[in-house]
Protein backbone atom coordinates (compact mmCIF):
# COMPACT_ATOMS: atom_id res chain seq x y z
CA UNK A 1 0.00 0.00 0.00
CA UNK A 2 1.23 3.57 -0.95
CA UNK A 3 2.66 5.43 2.27
CA UNK A 4 3.25 9.25 2.73
CA UNK A 5 4.09 11.00 5.82
CA UNK A 6 3.45 14.77 6.07
CA UNK A 7 6.33 16.07 8.65
CA UNK A 8 4.87 19.61 10.26
CA UNK A 9 7.86 21.65 11.56
CA UNK A 10 6.24 25.05 12.40
CA UNK A 11 8.49 26.04 15.04
CA UNK A 12 9.57 29.76 14.95
CA UNK A 13 12.06 30.29 17.43
CA UNK A 14 10.70 32.82 20.30
CA UNK A 15 12.96 35.79 18.75
CA UNK A 16 13.45 34.55 15.23
CA UNK A 17 17.08 35.35 14.23
CA UNK A 18 18.06 35.36 17.59
CA UNK A 19 16.61 32.03 18.32
CA UNK A 20 16.89 29.18 16.62
CA UNK A 21 13.62 27.20 15.77
CA UNK A 22 13.70 24.28 17.64
CA UNK A 23 13.70 21.95 14.36
CA UNK A 24 16.77 23.31 13.91
CA UNK A 25 18.16 22.53 16.92
CA UNK A 26 21.52 20.53 17.27
CA UNK A 27 20.58 17.17 18.50
CA UNK A 28 24.15 14.86 18.47
CA UNK A 29 25.66 17.51 15.57
CA UNK A 30 22.71 17.42 13.19
CA UNK A 31 19.53 19.68 13.09
CA UNK A 32 16.39 17.74 14.54
CA UNK A 33 14.12 17.84 11.63
CA UNK A 34 16.69 15.41 9.67
CA UNK A 35 16.75 13.37 12.76
CA UNK A 36 13.21 12.56 12.41
CA UNK A 37 12.86 12.73 8.33
CA UNK A 38 15.24 9.70 8.87
CA UNK A 39 13.61 7.58 10.80
CA UNK A 40 10.60 7.51 7.82
CA UNK A 41 12.85 7.41 5.30
CA UNK A 42 14.79 4.17 7.08
CA UNK A 43 11.19 2.60 7.65
CA UNK A 44 10.02 3.00 4.02
CA UNK A 45 12.77 4.14 1.52
CA UNK A 46 9.98 4.72 -1.17
CA UNK A 47 7.49 6.39 1.06
CA UNK A 48 6.57 9.86 0.08
CA UNK A 49 7.55 12.78 2.45
CA UNK A 50 6.14 16.11 2.52
CA UNK A 51 8.08 18.69 5.05
CA UNK A 52 6.08 21.82 5.97
CA UNK A 53 7.79 24.93 7.07
CA UNK A 54 7.48 28.46 7.47
CA UNK A 55 7.90 30.57 4.50
CA UNK A 56 10.65 32.19 6.19
CA UNK A 57 12.77 29.12 6.81
CA UNK A 58 12.70 27.60 3.60
CA UNK A 59 15.84 29.03 2.38
CA UNK A 60 17.13 28.20 5.60
CA UNK A 61 16.62 24.63 5.57
CA UNK A 62 17.62 24.45 2.02
CA UNK A 63 21.16 25.87 3.16
CA UNK A 64 21.22 23.41 6.18
CA UNK A 65 20.82 20.55 3.52
CA UNK A 66 23.69 21.25 1.44
CA UNK A 67 25.83 22.25 5.23
CA UNK A 68 25.08 18.87 6.10
CA UNK A 69 24.53 16.80 3.19
CA UNK A 70 21.27 15.71 3.72
CA UNK A 71 19.92 13.44 0.81
CA UNK A 72 17.18 11.76 1.99
CA UNK A 73 14.39 12.95 -1.22
CA UNK A 74 11.41 15.03 0.56
CA UNK A 75 9.08 18.00 -0.83
CA UNK A 76 8.65 21.18 1.32
CA UNK A 77 5.51 22.99 1.43
CA UNK A 78 4.73 26.29 3.17
CA UNK A 79 3.49 26.00 6.56
CA UNK A 80 0.16 28.15 7.66
CA UNK A 81 -1.12 30.18 9.89
CA UNK A 82 -1.98 27.07 12.46
CA UNK A 83 -1.02 23.37 12.33
CA UNK A 84 -4.23 22.72 10.52
CA UNK A 85 -3.50 24.95 7.90
CA UNK A 86 -0.29 23.80 7.32
CA UNK A 87 -1.58 19.83 7.65
CA UNK A 88 -3.39 21.19 4.59
CA UNK A 89 -0.98 22.92 2.23
CA UNK A 90 0.84 19.00 2.63
CA UNK A 91 -2.21 17.82 1.94
CA UNK A 92 -3.06 19.86 -1.45
CA UNK A 93 0.21 17.30 -2.68
CA UNK A 94 -1.41 13.89 -1.79
CA UNK A 95 -3.83 12.04 -4.09
CA UNK A 96 -6.46 9.73 -2.55
CA UNK A 97 -4.69 6.68 -2.66
CA UNK A 98 -2.92 4.62 0.16
CA UNK A 99 -1.85 5.99 3.80
CA UNK A 100 -0.85 9.24 5.08
CA UNK A 101 1.22 9.91 8.11
CA UNK A 102 0.94 13.30 9.84
CA UNK A 103 4.21 13.13 12.30
CA UNK A 104 5.02 16.20 14.37
CA UNK A 105 9.25 17.80 13.13
CA UNK A 106 10.13 17.70 16.87
CA UNK A 107 10.02 14.26 17.26
CA UNK A 108 12.76 12.60 16.45
CA UNK A 109 12.73 9.71 18.94
CA UNK A 110 9.44 7.96 17.42
CA UNK A 111 10.07 4.16 17.03
CA UNK A 112 10.83 2.44 14.08
CA UNK A 113 8.20 -0.42 15.45
CA UNK A 114 5.66 2.26 16.46
CA UNK A 115 5.55 3.74 12.83
CA UNK A 116 5.19 0.36 11.82
CA UNK A 117 2.19 -0.21 14.20
CA UNK A 118 0.50 2.75 13.19
CA UNK A 119 0.87 2.21 9.36
CA UNK A 120 -0.51 -1.31 9.82
CA UNK A 121 -3.10 -0.83 12.02
CA UNK A 122 -4.58 2.45 9.27
CA UNK A 123 -4.71 0.05 6.96
CA UNK A 124 -7.50 -1.87 8.42
CA UNK A 125 -8.61 0.46 11.09
CA UNK A 126 -8.17 3.82 9.00
CA UNK A 127 -7.32 5.60 11.66
CA UNK A 128 -5.11 5.21 14.27
CA UNK A 129 -3.18 7.08 16.89
CA UNK A 130 -0.63 6.07 19.04
CA UNK A 131 -0.75 6.85 22.73
CA UNK A 132 0.85 6.19 26.44
CA UNK A 133 0.22 5.98 30.08
CA UNK A 134 0.01 8.31 32.35
CA UNK A 135 2.65 7.85 34.99
CA UNK A 136 1.86 10.49 37.32
CA UNK A 137 -1.45 11.34 39.46
CA UNK A 138 -3.75 13.65 37.33
CA UNK A 139 -5.73 16.19 38.76
CA UNK A 140 -8.54 17.99 36.80
CA UNK A 141 -8.84 21.64 37.14
CA UNK A 142 -12.46 23.15 37.86
CA UNK A 143 -11.67 26.55 38.74
CA UNK A 144 -9.42 28.79 40.77
CA UNK A 145 -7.80 27.02 43.80
CA UNK A 146 -10.54 24.30 42.87
CA UNK A 147 -9.19 20.58 41.38
CA UNK A 148 -9.82 16.97 41.42
CA UNK A 149 -7.81 13.58 41.48
CA UNK A 150 -8.85 11.84 38.46
CA UNK A 151 -8.54 7.62 37.71
CA UNK A 152 -5.05 8.49 35.39
CA UNK A 153 -5.58 5.00 33.41
CA UNK A 154 -8.32 6.20 32.00
CA UNK A 155 -6.03 9.26 30.46
CA UNK A 156 -3.83 8.52 27.26
CA UNK A 157 -1.22 11.01 26.05
CA UNK A 158 -1.19 11.16 22.53
CA UNK A 159 1.94 11.29 19.91
CA UNK A 160 2.26 11.29 16.35
CA UNK A 161 2.50 9.90 13.45
CA UNK A 162 -1.05 9.56 13.50
CA UNK A 163 -2.20 7.79 10.16
CA UNK A 164 -5.31 7.90 8.12
CA UNK A 165 -6.74 6.39 4.86
CA UNK A 166 -5.84 9.12 2.48
CA UNK A 167 -9.29 9.70 0.82
CA UNK A 168 -11.01 9.75 4.63
CA UNK A 169 -7.83 12.80 5.93
CA UNK A 170 -8.02 14.31 3.28
CA UNK A 171 -12.13 14.67 3.37
CA UNK A 172 -12.07 15.68 6.60
CA UNK A 173 -9.63 18.30 6.11
CA UNK A 174 -12.18 20.18 4.01
CA UNK A 175 -13.96 21.32 6.99
CA UNK A 176 -13.37 24.88 8.12
CA UNK A 177 -10.91 25.26 10.69
CA UNK A 178 -12.13 25.49 14.24
CA UNK A 179 -9.74 26.39 17.07
CA UNK A 180 -10.78 22.22 18.78
CA UNK A 181 -8.46 21.08 16.08
CA UNK A 182 -5.84 20.37 18.69
CA UNK A 183 -4.51 17.56 16.54
CA UNK A 184 -4.93 14.95 13.03
CA UNK A 185 -7.28 12.83 15.19
CA UNK A 186 -9.92 15.88 16.36
CA UNK A 187 -10.57 16.76 12.75
CA UNK A 188 -11.35 13.21 11.77
CA UNK A 189 -13.20 12.49 14.54
CA UNK A 190 -15.00 15.95 13.92
CA UNK A 191 -15.85 14.49 10.26
CA UNK A 192 -17.57 11.67 11.75
CA UNK A 193 -15.01 9.11 11.94
CA UNK A 194 -13.69 6.91 15.06
CA UNK A 195 -10.14 7.38 16.00
CA UNK A 196 -8.05 3.65 16.78
CA UNK A 197 -5.52 3.79 19.27
CA UNK A 198 -1.92 1.72 19.11
CA UNK A 199 1.19 1.58 21.78
CA UNK A 200 3.32 4.39 21.41
CA UNK A 201 7.18 4.48 22.32
CA UNK A 202 7.55 6.78 25.67
CA UNK A 203 10.61 7.87 24.31
CA UNK A 204 8.98 9.87 21.59
CA UNK A 205 8.57 13.03 23.41
CA UNK A 206 8.19 16.17 21.40
CA UNK A 207 11.04 18.19 21.58
CA UNK A 208 10.04 21.54 23.15
CA UNK A 209 12.28 22.52 25.92
CA UNK A 210 16.27 22.71 26.37
CA UNK A 211 14.88 19.85 29.58
CA UNK A 212 13.68 17.72 26.48
CA UNK A 213 16.62 18.35 24.27
CA UNK A 214 19.06 17.12 27.19
CA UNK A 215 16.69 13.78 27.10
CA UNK A 216 17.15 13.35 23.80
CA UNK A 217 20.75 13.72 23.74
CA UNK A 218 20.49 11.00 26.24
CA UNK A 219 18.44 9.01 24.65
CA UNK A 220 20.09 8.81 20.59
CA UNK B 1 8.39 26.48 61.95
CA UNK B 2 8.76 22.60 62.56
CA UNK B 3 9.35 20.83 59.21
CA UNK B 4 9.68 17.37 58.34
CA UNK B 5 9.50 15.05 55.86
CA UNK B 6 8.15 11.29 54.63
CA UNK B 7 10.16 9.76 52.35
CA UNK B 8 8.39 6.83 50.84
CA UNK B 9 10.42 4.04 49.40
CA UNK B 10 8.61 1.21 48.91
CA UNK B 11 9.69 -0.51 45.61
CA UNK B 12 9.99 -4.07 45.50
CA UNK B 13 12.19 -5.10 42.43
CA UNK B 14 10.42 -6.67 40.19
CA UNK B 15 12.19 -9.94 41.50
CA UNK B 16 13.78 -9.48 44.99
CA UNK B 17 16.92 -10.42 44.98
CA UNK B 18 17.47 -10.83 41.24
CA UNK B 19 16.88 -7.03 40.55
CA UNK B 20 17.23 -3.79 42.75
CA UNK B 21 14.45 -2.41 43.70
CA UNK B 22 14.45 1.43 42.23
CA UNK B 23 15.02 3.15 45.66
CA UNK B 24 18.87 1.75 45.36
CA UNK B 25 19.63 1.57 41.58
CA UNK B 26 22.90 3.83 41.08
CA UNK B 27 22.79 7.52 39.99
CA UNK B 28 25.72 8.75 39.26
CA UNK B 29 27.11 6.37 41.17
CA UNK B 30 25.03 6.36 44.32
CA UNK B 31 21.83 5.23 45.12
CA UNK B 32 18.69 7.05 44.15
CA UNK B 33 16.96 7.41 47.82
CA UNK B 34 20.64 8.77 49.02
CA UNK B 35 20.12 11.90 46.08
CA UNK B 36 16.66 12.44 47.47
CA UNK B 37 17.29 12.70 51.04
CA UNK B 38 20.25 14.95 50.36
CA UNK B 39 18.03 17.16 48.85
CA UNK B 40 15.75 17.65 51.75
CA UNK B 41 18.75 18.22 53.65
CA UNK B 42 20.68 20.86 51.91
CA UNK B 43 16.72 22.51 52.05
CA UNK B 44 16.82 22.49 56.14
CA UNK B 45 19.44 20.77 58.02
CA UNK B 46 17.27 20.87 61.10
CA UNK B 47 14.26 18.99 59.32
CA UNK B 48 13.03 15.70 60.35
CA UNK B 49 13.66 12.71 57.47
CA UNK B 50 11.92 9.77 58.14
CA UNK B 51 12.74 7.00 55.58
CA UNK B 52 9.81 4.32 54.98
CA UNK B 53 11.29 0.91 53.30
CA UNK B 54 10.10 -2.33 53.07
CA UNK B 55 10.88 -4.74 56.37
CA UNK B 56 13.18 -6.92 54.51
CA UNK B 57 15.26 -3.95 52.96
CA UNK B 58 15.95 -2.67 55.87
CA UNK B 59 19.66 -4.52 56.42
CA UNK B 60 20.75 -3.74 53.04
CA UNK B 61 19.81 -0.24 53.10
CA UNK B 62 22.00 0.20 56.71
CA UNK B 63 24.37 -1.69 54.89
CA UNK B 64 24.50 0.75 51.97
CA UNK B 65 24.61 3.59 53.87
CA UNK B 66 27.94 2.46 55.69
CA UNK B 67 29.52 1.22 52.33
CA UNK B 68 28.69 4.54 50.84
CA UNK B 69 29.69 6.55 54.02
CA UNK B 70 26.24 8.29 54.10
CA UNK B 71 26.37 9.98 57.20
CA UNK B 72 22.54 12.60 56.78
CA UNK B 73 20.54 11.73 60.11
CA UNK B 74 17.38 10.30 58.90
CA UNK B 75 15.45 7.68 60.84
CA UNK B 76 13.66 4.71 59.40
CA UNK B 77 10.22 3.00 59.53
CA UNK B 78 8.53 0.11 58.42
CA UNK B 79 6.52 0.20 54.91
CA UNK B 80 3.43 -0.64 55.18
CA UNK B 81 0.75 -3.01 52.42
CA UNK B 82 0.31 -0.18 50.81
CA UNK B 83 1.51 3.86 50.55
CA UNK B 84 -1.26 4.83 52.19
CA UNK B 85 -0.26 2.30 55.24
CA UNK B 86 3.42 3.43 54.85
CA UNK B 87 2.70 6.84 55.56
CA UNK B 88 0.74 6.03 58.40
CA UNK B 89 3.66 4.05 60.15
CA UNK B 90 5.81 7.63 59.42
CA UNK B 91 3.05 9.59 60.87
CA UNK B 92 2.91 7.53 63.51
CA UNK B 93 6.65 9.18 64.76
CA UNK B 94 5.62 12.69 64.07
CA UNK B 95 3.58 14.81 66.38
CA UNK B 96 0.81 17.73 65.42
CA UNK B 97 3.43 20.32 65.10
CA UNK B 98 4.51 21.91 62.03
CA UNK B 99 4.29 20.92 58.66
CA UNK B 100 5.07 17.27 57.63
CA UNK B 101 5.94 16.87 53.93
CA UNK B 102 5.52 13.43 52.02
CA UNK B 103 8.07 12.80 48.85
CA UNK B 104 8.68 9.86 46.86
CA UNK B 105 12.03 8.22 47.31
CA UNK B 106 11.82 7.85 44.01
CA UNK B 107 12.39 11.38 43.15
CA UNK B 108 15.37 12.93 43.69
CA UNK B 109 15.02 15.61 40.96
CA UNK B 110 13.02 17.64 42.91
CA UNK B 111 14.14 21.38 42.39
CA UNK B 112 14.98 23.31 45.78
CA UNK B 113 12.97 25.74 44.73
CA UNK B 114 9.98 23.54 44.54
CA UNK B 115 10.41 22.30 47.92
CA UNK B 116 10.88 25.29 49.50
CA UNK B 117 7.34 26.91 47.82
CA UNK B 118 5.64 23.74 48.85
CA UNK B 119 6.80 24.34 52.46
CA UNK B 120 6.10 28.35 52.07
CA UNK B 121 2.69 28.09 50.73
CA UNK B 122 1.73 25.26 53.27
CA UNK B 123 2.36 27.76 56.31
CA UNK B 124 -0.96 29.84 55.10
CA UNK B 125 -3.15 27.40 53.20
CA UNK B 126 -2.23 23.91 55.13
CA UNK B 127 -2.42 21.65 52.16
CA UNK B 128 0.13 22.02 48.96
CA UNK B 129 0.90 19.74 45.96
CA UNK B 130 3.24 20.83 43.13
CA UNK B 131 1.55 20.05 39.38
CA UNK B 132 3.03 20.30 36.31
CA UNK B 133 1.21 21.29 32.95
CA UNK B 134 1.02 18.67 30.26
CA UNK B 135 2.25 18.81 26.74
CA UNK B 136 0.43 16.47 24.90
CA UNK B 137 -2.87 15.89 23.57
CA UNK B 138 -4.82 14.47 26.31
CA UNK B 139 -7.44 11.25 25.64
CA UNK B 140 -10.19 10.27 27.97
CA UNK B 141 -10.94 6.42 27.25
CA UNK B 142 -13.99 5.82 27.49
CA UNK B 143 -14.65 2.21 26.84
CA UNK B 144 -13.12 -0.51 24.41
CA UNK B 145 -11.61 1.47 21.24
CA UNK B 146 -13.86 4.35 22.25
CA UNK B 147 -12.14 7.83 23.44
CA UNK B 148 -12.10 11.32 23.16
CA UNK B 149 -9.67 13.85 23.34
CA UNK B 150 -9.90 16.67 26.27
CA UNK B 151 -8.77 20.15 27.13
CA UNK B 152 -5.85 19.23 28.03
CA UNK B 153 -5.02 22.61 30.04
CA UNK B 154 -7.79 21.44 32.60
CA UNK B 155 -5.63 18.81 33.46
CA UNK B 156 -2.08 18.38 35.82
CA UNK B 157 -0.23 16.11 36.74
CA UNK B 158 0.57 15.82 40.51
CA UNK B 159 4.59 15.43 42.28
CA UNK B 160 5.72 15.46 45.56
CA UNK B 161 6.61 16.10 47.77
CA UNK B 162 2.70 17.16 49.27
CA UNK B 163 2.97 19.42 52.22
CA UNK B 164 0.60 19.46 54.78
CA UNK B 165 -0.05 21.30 58.14
CA UNK B 166 0.61 18.32 60.44
CA UNK B 167 -1.71 17.98 62.65
CA UNK B 168 -4.47 17.94 59.24
CA UNK B 169 -2.55 15.32 57.85
CA UNK B 170 -2.05 13.25 61.06
CA UNK B 171 -6.06 13.50 61.59
CA UNK B 172 -7.18 12.83 57.64
CA UNK B 173 -4.46 9.58 58.02
CA UNK B 174 -6.95 8.00 60.26
CA UNK B 175 -9.89 7.35 57.98
CA UNK B 176 -9.97 3.88 56.48
CA UNK B 177 -8.01 2.87 53.65
CA UNK B 178 -9.61 3.20 50.54
CA UNK B 179 -7.98 2.41 46.83
CA UNK B 180 -8.95 5.77 45.97
CA UNK B 181 -6.12 7.14 47.94
CA UNK B 182 -3.69 7.32 45.10
CA UNK B 183 -1.59 9.99 46.87
CA UNK B 184 -1.72 12.04 49.95
CA UNK B 185 -3.58 15.01 48.43
CA UNK B 186 -6.59 12.56 47.97
CA UNK B 187 -6.76 11.39 51.38
CA UNK B 188 -6.37 15.02 52.78
CA UNK B 189 -9.02 15.89 50.54
CA UNK B 190 -11.93 12.96 51.28
CA UNK B 191 -11.03 14.22 54.88
CA UNK B 192 -12.83 17.38 53.84
CA UNK B 193 -9.65 19.95 53.45
CA UNK B 194 -9.44 21.30 50.28
CA UNK B 195 -5.76 21.30 48.51
CA UNK B 196 -4.11 23.60 46.79
CA UNK B 197 -1.71 23.76 43.91
CA UNK B 198 1.79 25.45 43.21
CA UNK B 199 4.20 24.56 40.39
CA UNK B 200 6.14 22.06 40.19
CA UNK B 201 9.51 21.65 38.01
CA UNK B 202 9.86 19.08 34.98
CA UNK B 203 12.50 17.46 35.88
CA UNK B 204 11.15 15.89 39.04
CA UNK B 205 10.60 12.73 37.54
CA UNK B 206 9.38 9.43 39.33
CA UNK B 207 12.32 7.22 38.10
CA UNK B 208 9.94 4.29 37.64
CA UNK B 209 11.74 2.61 34.39
CA UNK B 210 14.92 2.29 32.34
CA UNK B 211 14.12 5.10 30.29
CA UNK B 212 14.04 7.37 33.38
CA UNK B 213 17.15 6.22 34.95
CA UNK B 214 18.43 7.63 31.45
CA UNK B 215 17.06 11.09 31.49
CA UNK B 216 17.83 11.31 35.57
CA UNK B 217 21.36 10.15 34.69
CA UNK B 218 21.42 12.79 31.67
CA UNK B 219 20.19 15.52 34.39
CA UNK B 220 21.97 15.04 37.18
Amino acid sequence: MKRSVIIVAGGKGSRMGSETPKQFLLLKGKPVLMHTIEVFHAFDKNMKIIVLLPVDQMTYWKQLCVEYDFAIPHQTAEGGATRFHSVRNGLALLDDEGLIGVHDGVRPLVSPDVIEACYRAAEWKQAIIPVTDIVETVRLVEGEDQSKTVPRDQYKLVQTPQVFAAGLLKKAYEQSYSPAFTDDASVVEASGHPVYMVKGNRENIKLTTPFDLKVAESLL
